[in-house]
């Protein structure tokens, strides 16, 4: 407590998620007050043919243009 | 904003999942008012031993009857 | 089943809220095949100071300019 | 309705989540009267380096110590 | 860790929810091994004209019927 | 997108939720090289008779000790 969680498409290397997890934990610990190892952080990473933006999901606005 | 998320056990095709997020993004638009680039939509899919009814998988609810 | 949330800021009527969830409803019963009666939608309304985009909440951002 | 989300990381066997959501789904009957039918439970299952605590990835609080 | 999230209707008692809390901690600890302090339970309130089933929100199901 | 969502217990200031939203939106940016405007953050506040650790409501566990 508190829990965070990051809904993101897929791609992010393990690096990438590792420096998020460990910000975000920070920013809680620094405003909220709450102890390091009381927060939680999960991403729930998406693959692009399930999220849309504008109704089109993110696999079909990447397809190749020609 | 909004963000849809729509938790559905697996099972459909791309194709529906396409025509799904167009329309649903199209009522948020139509109803609430959103330009239709700040419309999210997730699909949100589940394996059917993680997911139950009156307290039954999904996947021992479809074994086999004999 | 299946379920869907509808994350959005507070300001809307019920009136658009009633058209929303049938709109949405039968986007899911016409394309996943559901039964009417399976499909389960909730609207998760938001204050303006509990929902931020680009690092500034919608509460500020509405703060008069003069 | 009611639903009910465990988020939980990867780790668990088949049976463990058939006796855990056989039991809430009693939980909720008991304690909040809905019919069994009505009740949905779904296991959101994350991959060890996709949560963290104390804002270290679960991948990296299990690495080998030497 | 693991973390529960329960979404229900508003017009339960408190009593009802202590005894909720309890019991779906306990199937947690029973079946997935959780140490008792690591489960969080959530349980998520919504006011009757912001769920819907079968596409009619709940405020308007409960409609007296003359 | 991404979205991160903030569970917690109600009780913090203003201050500090526009804060943390602040930061936790500079994390994403700068480990997930998203636009700042395509970052939303939500904090999603419980009352402490709906959040429960170790099986005991926090309104319970907060009860004064005589």
């Amino acid at each position: 407590m508190p829990e965070v969680y990051v809904h993101a498409v897929e791609g992010r290397t393990l690096d990438q998620k590792r420096d998020l997890v460990r910000d975000i934990t920070a920013a809680v610990v620094a405003h909220f007050g709450s102890p390091p190892e009381a927060v939680m952080v999960q991403i729930v990473e998406s693959p692009k043919h399930h999220k849309a933006k504008g109704g089109v999901l993110f696999s079909d606005r990447e397809a190749p243009r020609t």
